[in-house]
């Protein structure tokens, strides 16, 4: 009877540590996503430059540079991805160094607020960021109504692709930050 | 020696239940600090609008308006200021019911995750709408690189007035329900 009770205590502590297992894996999977949209965002918007020259008023050719360091909003979109790419590396360098001493990947309470806080700064990093440059690019989609603004995606296709792209993988980013940070109210909830 | 010990118990409890009530007064002023600010932003933001004739080229009078409904962004915004006093109200209402009825503010812990999601996400759309606004008015005030923009603000220094403090009090809201949702996730980890 006592051997059938430590059997199954065993059994239950080998299930509880397999699913911990298990949720770190997905949390330095999703710090590996991070870094990859972080870079893929990265490199969209830093590439993101076209020259064209644009007919107007019937025959006259006006040349048209667009950059995406012509914009606060698009360099502050780049910075925040390299802090963001920065970090995540960092934090999945520690949490991949903790998983393979097989110690669990959060240390202690204090250790748990910390990461929640990074990754909660970051996700509203992202999202500001991300937002500043969709209310650019949906001005040089539209035009501003303010003064009769040509279209400036029509001729500047390439250029405006990529700022879209880079933008869209930011808002992943975003929300992979903020997956993370509920996973660490999670485990603080927990324990 | 046991009425000492009943004494010191009591007292404990006490000081528990006082300490819990301070904290829940301020989850319900801050509450109200969310209805204010969002009622100042979208006042000021709703109200800026502006018509003025400015001289270009030396002599050309040219008319210049400026609605809020002109941009994306500030629409957005409004949107946001709107469904963030919406659910600051109700969640005030709900607060002060129980407090009076001297209940906890917090029923269970599927409550405090419901409140947790509903201020993190209300603190990421206000993030998100501020930052979009901020990226339209920093247009505003330096033009757009790409191409020869004047400065609006010179002539139109009430709009952007009205709109500039308008996104400073949603920043402030932002903070606020980000305050909030870290209180939430402190009762979490507590219960």
């Amino acid at each position: 009877m006592a051997n059938q009770q430590k059997t199954a205590a065993l059994e239950g502590a080998a299930e509880r540590a397999s699913r911990r297992r298990r949720t770190e894996v997905m949390q330095l999977i999703l710090r590996a996503l991070c870094i990859g949209s972080s870079i893929v965002s990265l490199s969209l918007m830093i590439t993101a430059k076209q020259n064209k020259s644009v007919r107007i008023f019937g025959g006259i050719h006006y040349p048209v540079h667009a950059k995406w360091s012509f914009s606060q909003s698009f360099i502050f979109l780049v910075g925040v991805s390299v802090a963001v790419a920065a970090y995540s590396l960092l934090q999945l360098l520690i949490g991949l160094s903790r998983f393979f001493r097989s110690s669990s990947l959060i240390s202690s309470r204090n250790h748990a607020w910390l990461i929640f806080a990074g990754d909660q700064a970051f996700a509203y990093a992202l999202m500001s960021a991300g937002s500043a440059a969709s209310g650019v690019t949906s001005l040089n989609h539209t035009g501003i109504k303010l003064t009769p603004l040509p279209n400036f995606c029509k001729p500047l296709q390439k250029f405006c692709d990529h700022v879209a792209i880079s933008i869209v993988f930011n808002f992943i980013n975003c929300f992979l930050l903020a997956t993370l940070a509920i996973h660490h109210v999670i485990w603080l909830s927990q324990h």
